[in-house]
């Protein structure tokens, strides 16, 4: 077996620079980096290469982001259609063999000095992988929550290969130095999201949320609940659960923003269900609006107007704990994870989840807070990123004070 | 996307067993796993299914292994190529990405109740990614343990995806609770390598040496040094730690017996070496013979009559703690594993390599230690596959008493 | 490189039957091919081993198949997820690479004496090469016609990797011929697609018809006309072209049942302007259903009984030439194809597109042809597939007389 | 299914000029396109993009071939690793899969308006097809021949999905209409091979030649054999007959030139027999070396020199058709193919090779035969690649006067 480094003619002198590649693989991780990307951009020590994959590439929107990203002047240099219908687990496993088996050769043609990792998608461990095993330096941003679904072990198992982490709260930094990370390279710099809700304060029009989707039209000035409810992919019952979801928020009297579920595994059957739903037009008594996506300054706009978010996703712990928003989180996807007072915790059963959205609209907004709040997280990476001294080789580092319970 | 299940009409009913899958990629991992796998092919309540890949069905003892296997009776139910030629970084990440890829179709298929991942070799960790989106149970053996290299990662990052968690010594298990794993699910069952070496006690004969390999016979009956060094991932300089360990061996007064490197990155440059100095014949004084693989018995019965092992194998800190083999460990590969007083570790320097291996040879054998080693290993894990609840979403585990030094 | 064939241990012994492979990766194949999977299965000197892939796992009749499939004892070895979103032309080639490189270890573990490829969808090309790279026996279905689209490339790539040519028709012969297929293995048995069709005879129900999709009720003793136009891979307008096809059919008097596109290159935006056309509900005055796909009987009871087929699909071509369905076939996707009096050709223009299906409705049935037509087709396939002596290596066999014009 | 096509932010204007990519995935293919590749870096018009991958990534004179490649200014675009080792069928239909897959990436970020197919190894054959199915016009050089193995259909396969044809003689062109190509895109060249043959006129020093590869020095003022045997991949004996011609030519009375089998399914039984055969040394009485390959320049020169060609490279039949060289073809392989009066076929049985070597040998050069030389092939296709109008959709034409036996 000989070995040779056959490299592309393209790749560009780094010329002193840190080159940096960022994959980034679901709008929502777009959403939440914009403001770390214009800033990596627009470092004069840095380098940046935005590379495209997975989900981003298959949505509605992702056209306004390839817009967007394009019009920011920043580099694309890889766009890669890697992911395999079915929204099964079958297909999630292969979707992130190849998604990773295809970024290895983007990040070789691109030769990195820093990989960044974002959050805890089943397909940015396959990506971290790559690059670990490529030698490359890697950030990993958001690390050290404990949340329910696959992404528990996602997230620590993307801390175990990173080298340097950016995490969100006192919790998180907790945890990721008990597993055994250098301290000298484990920086709480609070929220991306949150920074990034904190920095869009513009409204939504009714015209423009309208402009989304299909259904029935909303007026922004009267109350509305906000439904988002992600498939939980270690579960099998999210058809059901999704059911449930439903006959609990047509039993409010109140119009309903219903934004359609990520296409991870198990998504297949809730969009299934609320395909049948809407075809069974004239069930419900309310307004009710589908909508797929929303660009992040609507979708901020949208939270802090809502009298209710009701689901799984991230945005009720994280955003709306910054805004305010009530929030009842259902089952066990955000379950563990640090929250302030907006949010309360439910199952999967209509009445109780009904009663849980009652009380919330009932109590109306919550003060906001800073639990996932600092101020200039986005600045702090950036330094971070262009600054810190950079290594491969990890070393367990005992940080317990030899005080663990066997 | 709709969801849908679709099986293969040949998947059998499981009748009230539970169904083991166990990956191999590696012949170390099948000598060192021999008895465990016999052990659990002959489970009342075990469904055993061995699963190939990797570099085991490359190399010249794969058929050997192959003809054992099926010998002993054991059900062997996927074959796969996918290694990627190279033997560089980008084929060793193209091939964990590859071998998942196509493990994930192996797993739907036999929709086992748990899937065994053995140690930290790079298509591991793939592989346990694999069984972890598909919602499996996932036990690890030998998680917990610290060395240098792409290693180190990969195995903690292992222990962050699996549920069982079978480790070989105290400290390993500290730290694998310090990383958040729930102590119910946490073994220290001693080493499988060090029961396997225990329980095989047969010698060698010079004939039988003399039947591996190429180059110098060997006489078994006086004394010879055995040399094994792999490349180190995550450094560039394999090529020349390899002159340097050359330069000490030919430097020694004692026959050689060298065993071939693993196919890992880098080990390209290190074979090119090996050949290189085997064409300029004549070079070396003392006799010296170059195997690519010895069966496991063989093996053992090799370490248990050197005078020294020399190299950056894991079995001078495993095996030879409990033979009392002298070894001279070389470099960051074993780095900062817990070893026996058998070790001695050096640098890549051929001076420091030849005065320590002189000193060991001095020295001569130490009494055994029980340092990785417990009775019953492989009994032990077997009797915790059959009977532990099985469970697959995972929860960060707070293990530490509130002292993590931040 | 050492060269080992590692086995599984579950390969059956063939016990003197010949294994046949039958990859099936869409709905239609599955449909057509009815007949000769049934007398395959039935055969006693053969033994089938269905293997699916590709778009017939997602699309939402697969789970009718897939019963179907196993309600006839027959055998599916192989269930493989390997489509890759994007409906474009790169997720075309990926999913065409993925199918064969997985298909691979599916021939690899079956080791059948005969592979069986049908038509001409871009991935059974890829299968095709696959099991010629394993030298199987290659057997092809419908070779040597002449259409337009990237089907034109992919049947007459399959024809030079097959061993056993099933065509249709005298001027498919011909071309085989003219290919260098040796004229011992060449033979013309008509289309298994019209021997099914002159095998159903039974009617379809408005009640059954209008519990297949969405849209408004059609009452199937009144006269419809039937939509089915599916992307042309190797053309960029296939958006435009279906909204044409959508003017032009909402101008004629008639209801109208539209089955939905098939899930190729081009698709997406088919898709998109169809439900765009649906969310502008009240738009159409006549009534119309939209169905993403029907069982093979009811499918020929609708052509039995529609008073035109309007679009591209080969059904138009085949079928009912044999049922005198009249047809207006559009654009280039079955351009060149033999065919019988039952058919006029236009281009994607909306005016000539309705003229037509207005001259054909009023012009009524057609008398049936046996231009596809021949008495059992699946009969003297299976014979041949059981006695035909086989090879691998092929050779240029020239059949032209030295004469031709260069 | 949304329909996107994401662009990469690095994707050069083509500013009137044709984009062309070439695939070079062997040494010997970019050893006899070597005057191609020159010409076409140096049109004004043409914008030319090299993509490497496959085996020629992976041998020793690959960095050569690395070197010489950037030496001569041209844009290597894509470099990629994507041979699956094994040796065997099965990696070799898996190689040219994933091959595939990841050359459809290239394509589709090089956007190119050409795409030049050489030749018939297995991996052209899986990137045409990603290029066809990219809408990409496909160039094939050296199409229409007939010979033994798998060659046979992958080169005929590529003609049907080829556009443009640059054949290499009167037999070939004959064929390539006969199989429905349209007359006006067949180009009779004559070869590359040849051409590159007869525009190396220099010659090789004994110096040179024992500056490669391993065993005994030759002496290139005298008489000596050359041998290449390439595995035949549609039969199983290859490891036999490579035995069987080593007999061979150790009886003949002079110094044997071997250069190493191409690493095609087979080659690991041939090349363990050669290793076995290294190994048990002093066996030959002659003096033997062993080469895994030479620059093109010097194996003209090698061809130039021989006293006879034994084996079944291509290179017996084109080039030493010049070059007067006498050939002993053994077996399959070229079996067929059109040949100048210097080749004499043989089976593999020992006696057999031996006494036609003898013959051969005795009888010395050949006159220079034209059957596969004509002058300015390069020019000529340069000019057509230039200036040929462009087209995507096939059609099959009918060049056959309606005389086809049937």
């Amino acid at each position: 077996m000989e070995t040779v480094f056959a490299a592309t003619t393209r790749k560009q002198p780094k010329s002193g620079k840190r080159r940096i590649c960022f994959p980034i693989t679901s709008r929502a991780y777009y959403g939440r980096s914009q403001l770390l990307i214009r800033k990596l951009h627009e470092h004069p020590g840095i380098e940046l290469e935005l590379m495209l994959g997975g989900s981003i590439l298959l949505d509605k929107y992702s056209r306004h982001i390839a817009g967007d990203i394009e019009a920011g002047g920043f580099t694309i240099t890889t766009s890669l259609f890697n992911v395999i219908e079915g929204g099964n687990h079958v297909a999630m496993a292969k979707t992130a063999c190849l998604t990773a088996l295809e970024f290895t050769n983007g990040f070789h043609a691109a030769d990195p000095d820093i990989v960044v990792i974002c959050g805890d998608r089943f397909e940015q461990l396959a990506i971290a992988m790559a690059a670990a095993y490529l030698n490359k330096t890697i950030a990993h941003i958001e690390g050290g929550d404990v949340t329910g679904s696959i992404d528990e072990s996602v997230r620590h198992a993307i801390t175990k290969l990173a080298h340097l982490h950016f995490v969100t709260n006192d919790d998180a930094q907790r945890r990721v130095l008990a597993m055994g990370e250098d301290p000298k390279y484990v920086f709480n710099t609070g929220s991306l999201d949150v920074e990034v809700a904190a920095s869009l304060t513009g409204a939504i029009t009714s015209e423009r949320l309208n402009g989304y989707g299909v259904g029935d039209a909303i007026d922004v000035a009267r109350p509305f609940a906000l439904v988002i409810q992600h498939p939980v992919t270690t579960e099998a019952d999210n058809g059901r659960h999704l059911e449930e979801t439903l006959a609990a928020v047509t039993s409010l009297d109140m119009p309903i923003v219903w934004i359609w579920p990520n296409p991870d595994a198990g998504t297949g059957e809730m969009a299934e269900r609320l395909r049948h739903f809407r075809e069974r037009s004239g069930r419900a008594s309310q307004a009710m609006r589908f909508i797929t996506d929303v660009p992040v300054a609507d979708f901020i706009a949208l939270l802090r107007i809502s009298s209710c978010l009701i689901g799984n996703s991230s945005a009720g712990i994280k955003e709306c704990s910054f805004l305010g928003t009530p929030v009842v989180n259902i089952g066990a996807r955000q379950q563990g994870r640090l929250h302030a007072d907006n949010v309360v915790h439910v199952g999967y059963e209509r009445g109780e989840i009904a009663a849980a959205a009652r009380r919330q609209i009932a109590h109306g907004f919550y003060p906001p807070s800073d639990v996932y709040h600092r101020a200039g997280a986005s600045d702090r990476i950036v330094a971070v990123l262009a600054e810190v001294g950079l290594y491969t080789q990890k070393r367990f580092c005992d940080n317990t004070e030899a005080s663990v319970r066997m």
